[in-house]
């Protein structure tokens, strides 16, 4: 039985909290917030102690951390965490800022911590499938990978402040699911964005609409299509062609009927958003990083691929600004 | 190149004589029509001459003909163009009488001519690929079959009096596709039919809605369900169910297209009837009434398929009104 | 918090172990089965403790039993538990005897107990969204109801031999969801059964595929298909027709992704049986019990909607043996 | 009745030549072709004449001409039957080099002439359909379109060395699409090109798999998937977001079944090329060719769409060699 504590009791936090309870083998022992309120919510929901970072710094009773706290104090959680020998589980991204990610990522070499940062696209079933399909050979070598990710609506704009922009915030999800389908350095990115959606989105110096394409060493192409804006739902799709034919995952529905009629077929919306669209997908993490920690395999996604993954979006948001291609 | 006249020259009929005119190899040479003005206009839709029964029946320019006259008048003619030694194409159903029937195809015996009932759905590409599927294996032999055949609308009133009901005029298609897929003598027959669509189906003597279950001699069962209603278009399915696996054929859809709002996704009607659903259907259909004439080869399906078919019809009729299973 | 207790630990207890561990409010207190081992194995599983049925009925520290021994320990344990004062929850079906399930519901209605049947489905989420499409009018007054219901592989012969044939073990819960779908008096019921997958069946007076056509008293017509075999998987489909159009669902999958090659586009097999595509349903449904106990409403589907079910079993087997249609 | 010359009984010019056939109000008179033995051959099947050029220019039983020569060619012949006075139909590009088209235009201006380019994918019924919603307001004002355009395999070398490379041969058709669908000014260009699937491209100068990115004045972008290989046949799709939704277009299928096996759900590959993909569209823009000529109406796509568009494929041939973005 692993012991887990929780930093950052909000909505991912809530997230991670349903996830731990339902993992056989996971026990969620305290829970950290900057608010009061809503850790002892959170602790009395799955009986857990509330707990300051410190006090769970210095648990016996606490093997590993969820960081679920805003982005500004990743890094510094990490670290702390790290040095407290406790295995570390974050939300991505590390960081905003690269060279901060760096000089964590040393900190966590340094103290051999365990870290694994949190794509859960990863562990989606279908993504899953998805991507042993690839690595069985049944499409032969992928030449070309797209990504759809829309949000269905724009975040609040004190979110976006902070955010980083939609590159950092958003799209690194999809940086990270090009990497780990192209399985190839990436050797340039373009990125243009635009502000489609609310034109409050460029007083905030973000764009709320983007096409990206990454391009690899041997001319692999991947392309990412965003957008914060989606009426029918938390639009997620992948699709990868290869050699011998193509792969894709298309959306998942709540409630997947099909009602006919005068008007025509008509399906529901998609999820609302990632906590019901990647429920399974959060207990499916969960449970790796679990299994990682029970057997001391790797932590993967790693540290480094949070890293990568930031340089991407870093390269995106210096394409878009500029109107050139970034090579790396 | 195939001489082709054309008897009657109402909704069908142009069906027909539009399939013809696509046709290679065939062409339209006379129309035939009880209401002169309808003959005239699709004679100079197609460059052909309006002629009379008669007329047609001693031309020598007239390899063939193409029944598309009200259902009474169909053995009549049959016999008088099989005595005529033309090839006749006549559509469904031969007669209402079953005798009447076994009188006919017993002149056309007698007389040597070629004969070939219009089950059109025989040649829909897509039923030709499920029927292919079934030949070659892929779902061993066949243990299930479901036919679902709803019409968009109640025929007039009119047409649904001298139709012979529901069983004959409308499950006769499925009837025929049932022993096409089947493939096995049946050994009895269920109906079940209702009047939930309109009423006045009832003063009719006939019945709108209607599911009806045949079973073969080794105990392999079909079930057809049909209604005179369907509010999203001319529905048109078949699945089937074999040792090995299952193929269906969905319906087909004139504009394939899905819009996503926040309402949901939704997808256009399908086809708005047979006119228009089986326009494929109808070329491919005449094109093997074509091949046949060329090559000396069979006509399928032949007058006894369309007697089989009635068979059935008259026993789901019996089946319905009795509340009984009919065993053949 | 409701305190349970689980009679079974076979494949189904399993099943339900998991969904009260999963459900908030919900702890699962003992565990009893005539296998110690098994018992032993859930009860540490989940963090139980094992005890026998007798222990169980009088504990204190139990509010609640989930019944999932072999069918003919049902109807004793329903009246046991009734009578100690227990809330109840029983798989389907209470017995294969209608007269015995008369007696048991006789005695839970003079005990006052809560009594709920174990029809999953009607709470998967998506026949749950078709149900509510239903009521909502989005489709009219309802006319065909169509449940496709094929299990993967037959049962051993074991099972088959105490299980009461196809129609009282495994048709029961399309019976039940086409009376939850029609809402309405079913008057007549025809049923034809073959032995198509194994001849062994034919051995154990049972048949492995059927095709049911239940008849309301208004004309309603409503068709099962069932088979004992299905190469791709457990296929669990409803359509139904009214009025004003079609709601229906289709299958779910484990693996939904879409494999493209020269052969053509693949999707991988369906569920393997319903304890993975039932999953959800399971969860909701003991929530639902909970729900009930917690508030006092009505526990549904209740002890009546088990012997209707089993009486729709009962005609449909008389029917597949006479060739006869049964009039209710 | 329209009188048509067909110039060039190629590939395309048997398509073409087809949907004259099967066109009302359409009749081929005349065929030319540099092979004699391919006139005949076409002009026998169609029941037209043998002439060459310059007797089709002369020729007074001509009203119009269907271009399907090789493209080195189109301008001249543009010229020739603009200066003629006939209505000219050409296949797409009208030139590889955009100062020829820029000429070729001025003479079918001075002239008075009527040309229409066949970018034949605006006639496809799901595609005008998808066009329509736009129009119709379904979806919000445009904001992203995604074009997926896949040949299933590569054409010959003798091709690919005379066809101006896969922007101007085969992304040209997209970019039409593109320009068709947003309805704005291109701003800038992106593409990224590569040899991945045959090296034989790299010694022709050429990419086989591309991705190209239109960002319009106002922001809204557009990118275009190609590759000139495709296992499971021609692949062509369209999806295109907006402000309220999105409308997409996805493939069509010659066969379209589902076997479903232990293997799992298959459906048979799509078409095998624009030839049996576009029959439909192909007919559909002889129909609106001929409706123009009959009207007096605007002849579109236009000269200038075609200009249009090779501009957009000389801008991405210049991005992907130089690896920047072209501003237009």
């Amino acid at each position: 039985m692993s012991h887990i504590a929780l930093l950052g009791a909000g909505r991912i936090g809530q997230v991670h909290a349903r996830a731990i309870a339902r993992t056989p083998g996971a026990t969620l022992v305290a829970v950290a917030d900057a608010f009061p309120a809503a850790a002892t919510k959170l602790a009395q929901d799955y009986g857990a102690e509330v707990r300051d970072i410190d006090q769970i710094a210095a648990s016996d009773d606490v093997d590993a951390v969820v960081i679920c706290t805003p982005t500004d104090t990743h890094a510094d959680l990490i670290e702390q965490f790290a040095r407290a020998g406790k295995a570390v589980f974050c939300e991505k991204p590390v960081d905003l800022s690269l060279q901060r990610v760096k000089d964590c990522l040393n900190v966590v070499q340094e103290t051999g911590a365990a870290l694994m940062i949190g794509f859960n696209r990863r562990f989606d079933p279908h993504f899953v499938a998805l991507k042993a399909a690839i690595d069985d050979g049944r499409i032969g070598a992928v030449e070309q990978v797209t990504i759809t990710s829309r949000d269905p609506g724009l975040p609040p704009a004190e979110y976006v402040k902070v955010s980083g922009g939609i590159f950092r915030d958003m799209t690194i999800h999809d940086f990270d699911m090009a990497r780990f389908l192209l399985d190839e350095d990436i050797a340039s990115v373009f990125a243009t964005g635009a502000v489609l959606v609310d034109p409050a989105m460029r007083d905030l110096g973000d764009y709320d609409t983007a096409t990206v394409v990454l391009t690899t060493v041997s001319g692999k192409q991947a392309t990412i299509l965003n957008s914060r804006r989606a009426a029918y739902g938390y639009d997620q799709r992948i699709e990868v062609h290869g050699a011998d034919g193509m792969v894709q995952a298309e959306n998942q529905r709540p409630a997947d009927i099909e009602i006919a009629t005068s008007a025509g077929y008509t399906k529901p919306p998609l999820h609302d958003f990632f906590m019901t669209r990647y429920t399974t997908a959060y207990e499916a993490e969960l449970s790796a990083f679990l299994a990682a920690l029970a057997t001391g395999g790797a932590f993967s996604p790693s540290g480094q691929d949070g890293l990568e993954a930031l340089k991407l979006a870093e390269a995106a948001l210096t394409s878009a600004q500029t109107g050139q291609v970034v090579t790396l």
